[in-house]
């Protein structure tokens, strides 16, 4: 209700300031007998990790996860997973100067009309590193969901420049610093973003999230449609202002029986032909593909003056030094991922528990 | 959780199917004292009806609402509001010869994989008549808001035909069948529609819903953001793949320094030199205008024949030959009106429970 | 939230004033493919009714069931089931002289207090009749539970007089109008309440439900236990005023090897040999009977006169005229059992949803 | 839904298990600018502390709590209070001899038969020491709630042995051992209680909790009413058989004319006679005292052999040689204190939510 649990079954609730001793997650609703170790959770933590690249933030976090509870004997109990992450790299003194100052396009203002307080470190609570506990509890959420399903995430564009598909390459997702499935453009995003970051600017991108092997069924009509929540769970991630399911915005300039994915009869059940709906036909899961894209904008995060005013209302200009990541949009990708998890496995749970089966 | 309702403080359950004796919604957390009459919500109701030119269904409604429960002598006393609405069209012999068939592009096999059962009369409870109740719901909700908030939604594209920002003209909306801002557009659209009505086709829409007069402040990080409870409530709406806030997914392709909002000091706080945030940062509201977009899909009922197959895995063709929308989004446009009505009243009620004020 | 809606999975609302139009519920969370009829919901209602008997308020309600919606072709379609009662004989004008006068023992000040607005006619939602909704809800649950989880709900007190549980005979419960299982008992109580009845006064009573067939398993701890689910579930009820689980407050007087129950194998598990723990340790069913008792307090609406105030804080006098049950205990049981019934079904899907099985 | 978190507006999700490395509760829904210090938190958590007697368990814990997030410069900040302690006396080899034996009346079955798991390190998460979250959480509650609202709960009965009421006096509960307010009855519970140790077996216990202050009109009628929460809170707590709200079950005697309480005006408003309810009428406070009392069963950890089965089905006996309390009421004092302040803060909030003011 006060804004900090996702889910409903599988259902997590995150803590913790950017600049204070910790954050962490507890992850409630994750069944029984499942196998967890910590290293399985810090293998994906790991790669949303700041500092891995130039094109990310320089904060220095080893992000090293503790179970603290829910797992015994190397076997989830059924009881709530408390996961902790210890801040390491908090040097508040790089905020000192902005402490008074309303960053433009950041949450600065917003927090301090809702809460009337300024933690002026970092962002507090509105800073993307809480997206670590998302991550974490999305690698649990993995666990829940089995390996049928498979998750994968990936850049398709930065500024505005975007894959060309008939270039895509699941496999070069994993070999340039940008989740990017085309190495042509790999290597364009390489220059453009050399470029942006010495300018002392940023820039958005756009990810899509794609899940294979998700049961038909999932999702419940009619506010809790899959797509609803998923869109729902995209845009509560840290800078995005668009979430799109399949054909996406396209489809609006689509005709019916162009849109419209036509069906016949495969081997293990009905087979689409086109996949414009992204998977998800009034709000349930078809068993194609769920394809979900979001737009994310470029950090706000600047070395170029910029106008605003401090918090006594005095007018003046702002530059903000920390470190920053010029494209925030390549370490939403495994926060994306980690965000379809968790919603599948809430799905899955809830569609199990009303309707019984798998 | 099983998916009828929505919102938390001010929460609404709908229920019914398309070719049942009645739908309904009950509004719970609606506060006492606040006037309310049937005809209030009948004219919400009213907008939404379809019927009302020849590009909308042609399914007569006189939707009528009756006020069931929760106003006494005029005045809401605190307890659920229950509304009714008689079906009185529902002509289910029309649906009788695809009794069996799933239509490409509705959601009839995916609710036969989840509820194992084929509830043929019209789409039950995936069909767009659900949303009268959220209309029903909004008009509500806008009575929780005061006259401050002003809501107005409107379409910006119908096919792949914008219009021209050039042009917005709000007076225009109410004077074309369309909610269309631009009197060119409309012309135009009105072309275009007629003659994928008569080609038995159908094609998308962009809505966009803007509230001005909404206080900064609402919102609740991290999860239920205003921005990822509005993005949930658009892309909840039937036919909608895509939601964005602001500059949405063209954020992705501008700067830092061209996205983030600016602030000087206005009269009665901070003014800020443009809107890329849409009125949302770190998921509060700021103050300034509330911008939301949604995307529809084109219908999928098409009188142009389809490939698919039936519930018993024959492949066969299809044509839908009943009552439809060669556009949905038209309709859609008092739909996202309400469901923003919705969520800044639920907002509006969580903020002032747990920080006080207003 | 604000508080007219019971369950999580399984999940219902009710609305409606005990002198407005109609009486209702929706019910969320029904799993589909249940053959489900108004007659079997018409069943438990008709138990429920009032005027019965002269023990029973002389309010008449045929208390006719519609179903709305969620069922096809005699079978739950997995949408909401919405129940509808028409309130027939709200003869209000019996309240009139009344009006401002708060009713010693009833909601009417404290309504007044927090809603600023005074219902006055017959206690509008705090009115017992919201329970019929109660009693509907139930009617589905039992059906979602499954012929093998049976629940008897009795009376075992009537005032300071409670029955011999040496004469306790299950047939007995149906053959008086007292829900009595022990026939001397009932002898005694018709007596008594012909008295109470006379005088114009009232008099309390203690119910017992049981729950047999529950499989073990059941109940989320630590906060959603099944004891603690059952407890709300039970103190919900108008004039409920205490709730216990098997041995309930006579274990503060036992000694630990007194109490806790011994555990031998039976043939298909565990056998305890006695049951104190009233079927549920660590808030979970151990598949023993779910035995709980509720104290209902003597109703508040009497023909003694008592000091009251009106709403401008002037001291008066009270005698309540208007149709009351001597004993509303009496009619507690069957919304007893219907409780028992919801938290059981809900429990059941939580359960199934998060750690699958049955 | 899982079952670890408590509350609405105001929730708190408690995680960890007595013989892990921690426990900890995360308090979501804090207003922000209230002063907060861990030791504040420690004043509360010191009263629950094991040991401090011969009559409680001699685990030693310190208690120590350390705030992780959600204040910043010794206030509030509006996001998550996270509150983590550590374990320090977990002797786990205590339990070696037990781990395939089912305790009788503990969770030790119906956890294993819902998890199919065993922690067997005494209790896991059903432990008792679970409920110092319980009291961290409640210390924040009587920040939220502020100081005009006093909370008070004292034992009123040790086995069969009650105090007397015309002794009760304030000022005793806090100088004796069992939080007793009749000095003679703290004597006799003396003398009892070192018996029953002796003997290794233990003795049930009836604790009240009494809250001053608190405003009229919180409660949410219908399924939220305020002693439907404080059921449910009270139910939820480890060995809880019973919960009774004002005179409780007692009310099943009386007539109507002595049950309900008579009202004449004082000089701020309505003044009541007695307080049969128990501060609450139609679930919504009168601003009377709230009542509550709940039975606690004895211990069913003991050295009296009992007998019990293995989970391979073998019948044995058992005897439970670890620390433990002779009674455990009396640590269920603060525990009941704190879940009052939970259920008060989160009604404040929604009361203030839904229908403003304070």
């Amino acid at each position: 209700m006060a804004g900090n649990s996702f889910g409903e079954l599988f259902r997590f609730t995150t803590w913790g300031e950017s600049h204070g001793p910790a954050i962490g997650v507890v992850v409630d609703g994750v069944p029984s007998k499942i196998p967890l170790a910590a290293t399985e959770i810090q293998y994906w933590l790991d790669r949303r990790k700041p500092g891995q690249s130039k094109f990310t933030t320089q904060r220095r976090e080893s992000d090293r996860v503790e179970i603290l509870s829910g797992v015994f004997e190397g076997m989830t109990t059924g009881t709530p997973v408390s996961l902790l992450i210890r801040n390491e790299d908090q040097r508040s003194k790089d905020y000192g100067e902005i402490k008074d100052l309303y960053r433009p396009g950041h949450a600065d203002y917003t927090y301090d009309v809702k809460y009337g307080i300024r933690d002026y470190r970092g962002g507090g609570r509105s800073s993307a590193r809480e997206t670590a506990c998302r991550v974490a509890a999305g690698a649990i959420a993995r666990k829940v969901l089995g390996s049928e399903v498979r998750i994968t995430g990936y850049l398709v564009q930065i500024g505005a420049d975007a894959i060309d598909r008939a270039r895509f390459d699941p496999a070069e997702i994993e070999r340039n610093p940008f989740w990017c499935p085309d190495a042509e453009a790999a290597v364009r995003w390489e220059e453009q973003l050399t470029a942006v970051r010495k300018a002392g600017s940023s820039v958005g991108a756009i990810v899509e999230v794609v899940a294979s092997g998700v049961p038909a069924g999932l999702g419940e009509p009619v506010y809790d449609k899959l797509d609803a929540d998923l869109a729902k769970a995209m845009m509560s991630i840290n800078a995005v202002k668009g979430v799109e399911i399949g054909a996406g915005f396209a489809a609006a300039a689509l005709r019916g029986e162009e849109n419209a994915d036509e069906i016949r009869m495969g081997n293990d059940g009905p087979r689409f032909l086109s996949n414009h709906a992204g998977g998800i036909l009034g709000g349930i899961s078809t068993g194609q593909d769920i394809v979900v894209r979001f737009a994310v904008k470029p950090t706000s995060s600047l070395l170029i003056p910029r106008k605003t005013i401090d918090r006594h209302g005095n007018e003046t200009e702002i530059v903000t030094k920390g470190r920053h990541d010029p494209c925030v949009g390549i370490r939403a990708v495994p926060v994306g991922e980690a965000m379809m998890a968790c919603v599948l496995a809430d799905h899955l749970l809830r569609h199990r528990g009303i309707y019984g089966g798998r």
